[in-house]
């Protein structure tokens, strides 16, 4: 297995690069461990969506009786959204049965990157040994671990679930089988670094600063828990996906538009 | 001083980013080392060229007598040419009063991505110290280390050249005067974890590793080098450069074409 960690989607220079990958898309502030906590509370589906006016016509042509908008445009939520992109607005009794079409400024642009690979699943610190194992377990050979970033830089909070997931990989994985990119083996050591107090880390980080001015400490308490019980590994491909790891919520599927 | 750290040239959206920033290039594996040697060994400028063609037309406008062709492609030195990208190769007794002209295969687009900033320097182990004085004495506000990279991925050599200068920069600086963002945070720890040995490091990283099995090892050991004495700051500015600290040399000048 080789596995390499990309710390911006920009860093992705073309889809065919992808073909032969697993890719794991990690926005831990916050759209990846939304898409985590939706799915878990029994949300129908996650459709991702580009554009807040592409979000809405999905919508619309779902139907909005079975659809709820959800989303952030600098942190907060969308005007005329149902739910902005705190993991914690997302519970049963607001999402079950629900398809949700999310529409976020870092994470959709990961997800498109990552739309054309082999396999391309959902990664935070909430799911990050589940989804080593779910990699492990299908025999993965080529490993993209891709972060979301935040307006085309490197975040803190990416890089240290991409090293989370690697740190479990590594633990599965007979040791022999494994190459390691630089930039993996920088996200190793960062995660080794603060694994011991992430919290910490993320409220250090550079978008969680600006989460916490905007009010958002509790969804950096929420994203910055390492492997919850359950947590399912969503996966994309093409233009659907399925939770390759049931939680409690039974089979779910997201969509990509 | 607000300090960034791009792990990456294409992590650098649009020039328009740089026009108000300074901007250090570094590739330490090994354009930049291998300028900082041309340059301290006497030679009279260097011009960085994106192509072969562009190199060898360049030469042939400024008359074959005065300048050297440099450069490599898959770290072999390319045929017809004078010199390779090993800065050993480039002695006084070599580059003298010459003008180089170098290509090469990550350096050159870094260079290229640079090249509108308010102010653009070489950085390389070699002078990282040297390089974080003149942005300090120099009163940068808006610093951007930028790393060359390898085939579009983080290398382990530039991340840690840029945390050294970055290192050097919190030294000389007020401290209450300088935000990082979580690239330059995570480029600080990685060369804290490995400034110990850096010949390690570089030994470890996956372009050191290659070059090691082109017999390029010399290479590694030169370039770990930190803070070599006199080290000289080549900086760019639109189509010249003028080392911007003086070496043993005297001033010279390079020239981005």
């Amino acid at each position: 297995m080789f596995i390499n960690v990309k710390f911006a989607p920009s860093m992705v220079g073309s889809d065919h690069d992808l073909k032969q990958s697993s890719v794991v898309v990690i926005d831990t502030l916050r759209a990846t461990s939304t898409i985590i906590a939706a799915l878990m509370a029994g949300a129908r589906e996650v459709i991702a969506a580009a554009t807040i006016e592409e979000a809405v016509a999905i919508s619309h042509r779902l139907g909005t009786e079975r659809t709820l908008l959800g989303g952030e445009r600098g942190g907060v939520r969308i005007k005329g959204f149902h739910l902005g992109n705190s993991p914690g607005e997302y519970t049963p009794e607001v999402v079950h049965g629900k398809t949700i079409i999310l529409t976020t400024s870092n994470g959709s642009g990961a997800l498109l990157k990552a739309r054309q690979a082999a396999q391309t699943l959902c990664g935070a610190l909430l799911n990050a040994s589940a989804v080593a194992r779910h990699l492990a377990a299908g025999g993965a050979r080529d490993v993209l671990l891709l972060c979301s970033g935040s307006g085309g830089n490197v975040s803190l909070e990416d890089s240290l679930a991409a090293g989370a997931i690697l740190a479990e990989l590594l633990a599965v994985q007979d040791s022999g089988s494994v190459t390691i990119s630089d930039g993996a083996r920088i996200a190793l050591w960062l995660f080794n670094e603060c694994r011991n107090d992430l919290p910490a880390a993320l409220r250090a980080s550079e978008h969680g600063r600006a989460l916490m001015e905007l009010g958002f400490t509790d969804d950096l308490d929420y994203c910055a828990r390492l492997d919850i019980p359950d947590a399912p590994v969503p996966a994309f491909a093409g233009s659907s996906i399925k939770v390759q790891q049931s939680g409690p919520a039974g089979p779910t599927v997201a969509r990509f538009v």
